[in-house]
């Protein structure tokens, strides 16, 4: 089997992707699966809107971070946890849905972050028949610290569990990463992601999103819907 | 100043660029240019073959990493190490030119190595007005560990020249790198190009490219050439 990772979305996936962006939309989509039986992402927020008062659904979101107005909740990992939803939810985020996008053409599109990195591994190694791309969604087409250190946590596991894997210098990179930040919080905190939250007050996000494997839901991208000519992106847990 | 570090080449460089291609290209040219006047560099080697005839230049270079028939000299730093030069020296080699057409819009574009470190970071901050571009060349169209590595090891020492300038992640990641690699011979011994050489059998080339700062020539792009409509790109030393 082999074993990629792309430190920004790319594209050409055929099998196996778990999608990274621990900050924050990753980890939050675990943690609203564990209280919800859907999750509908889309970069939207029209779309949000109209999608969720046409089903009667929860909206949850951010734009620069922050709830956008009428919203039931926030995009935040620490605000979410621990909720049982009566409905299914609508999550709006403004980096993530593009990410998404440009890896849905694989086979099979899971979720990932460092709050359910032991359950998507497996899931991964259970799905995945030749390939398993570990993809970091990067911020507004930068590279982003913390999903690297994330990817290369996930890519050392596969390893371990799978034995020896040829790698590319971008996997070896996101490994040897790890050695520099054996608390991985710390390179949450020193992310330019981790530093907006800081700014917004929200470093308990930080926090909750260093986590490890607090969580057994893996998001699972089941279809693709159209609403107004743009995409939503139907998850449910695998 | 601004600083930043890209990962693989990208657009809209104004200022001043040190590209990175430690293995060899960019480690070759400043061993090239301190025994020889100017250096051009093809990516092509017609036209490598055809402007070397034309103006009686030495040709080196390299194809799948061995020095192509009828030349001079491969692209070695190992063997080109300590030659004086009697004419200029035309190199070709198969990955570099893509990554000095993608900067060559910069006003200043210097290559730089760990063989000419602090050479190449003080000559930047010489040139710079607004802006350093660190930029790794990768190869083709993946990023390198070692070119990660070094370009980790030019903004730190620009950082400590400067003082604390804002980093995005790209760069924070290539300097928290170095903290995975104290002896930057690892990195590149446990890169895919290093990997290559060792099977080539020019571990020598590795060891060479890992020596800090031996060399204070720091090659400068002077200006860009055409030849059967392909790009010449003429180096002197800055």
């Amino acid at each position: 089997m082999r074993l990629k990772v792309d430190l920004l979305p790319k594209s050409g996936y055929g099998d196996t992707v778990i999608l990274v962006d621990v900050l924050r939309a990753t980890t939050t989509a675990s943690i609203i699966l564990e209280g919800a039986e859907q999750l509908f992402i889309t970069g939207s927020l029209g779309v949000a809107r109209g999608f969720a008062d046409s089903y009667n659904l929860l909206l949850a979101g951010e734009r620069e971070g922050l709830p956008p107005e009428g919203f039931n909740y926030g995009a935040s990992p620490a605000d979410l946890r621990g909720l049982k939803f009566e409905r299914d939810v609508v999550l709006t985020t403004e980096n993530s849905p593009k990410a998404i996008e440009a890896v849905s053409e694989a086979k099979h599109v899971l979720l990932g972050s460092f709050y359910n990195a032991r359950a998507v591994v497996d899931k991964a190694l259970e799905l995945a028949t030749d390939e398993i791309a570990i993809v970091c969604a990067g911020m507004y087409g930068d590279e982003t610290l913390e999903d690297i250190v994330c990817a290369g946590f996930f890519a050392r596991r596969i390893q371990k569990m799978r034995g020896e894997v040829e790698l590319k210098d971008a996997a070896k990179l996101a490994i040897s990463l790890l050695r520099a930040y054996p608390d991985v919080q710390e390179a949450l905190m020193g992310s330019t992601a981790g530093g907006m939250l800081e700014k917004l007050g929200l470093l308990e996000d930080v926090a909750v999103s260093s986590l490890i494997s607090q969580s057994t839901c893996v998001p699972r991208l089941e279809n693709i819907l159209q609403w107004d000519g743009k995409s939503i992106f139907r998850f449910g847990a695998a």
